[in-house]
């Protein structure tokens, strides 16, 4: 089984590195991006055997405590096939 | 219009963060983990006037050329609403 955790900054929370992202597109010329945000993604392999709930439950839990930092940032679990 | 861009290292190439986040996992006692791999997402805001087409060639190209490394990472475009 796989999943993947997405991790981004709150949207109230300014993203430096986005907005430099931003700044060297507008100046390579590429006028219509109006904002970029940069997160992260996890893509997670899952033994076979695990079953699905247990899994989802299992990675909320590493999502929330190990990719993460609730305070600053969002995240969003998803898995796969 | 919204567009989020995938990077990820190509599976050939191997990616010692993702390798510690599994190890670290195990040792917290998460043993259906069987492995973790790390990526960027960028979530980019377009200006509204921008139509889909060109949007998403301009998309290709500014994940192409900036970015990811092609070289050693895949990248996926995806446009949203």
């Amino acid at each position: 089984m796989k999943a993947r955790v997405f991790v981004s900054l709150k949207k109230t929370v300014l993203d430096p590195q986005g907005q430099t992202i931003r700044s060297a597109l507008a100046g390579r010329g590429y006028q219509s991006i109006a904002g970029v945000r940069q997160g992260k993604i996890f893509e997670i392999d899952l033994s076979p055997e695990t079953d699905r709930d247990s899994a989802h439950k299992e990675l909320e839990e590493i999502a929330r405590e190990v990719l993460a930092n609730p305070v600053i940032e969002d995240y969003r679990v998803e898995l796969l096939d």
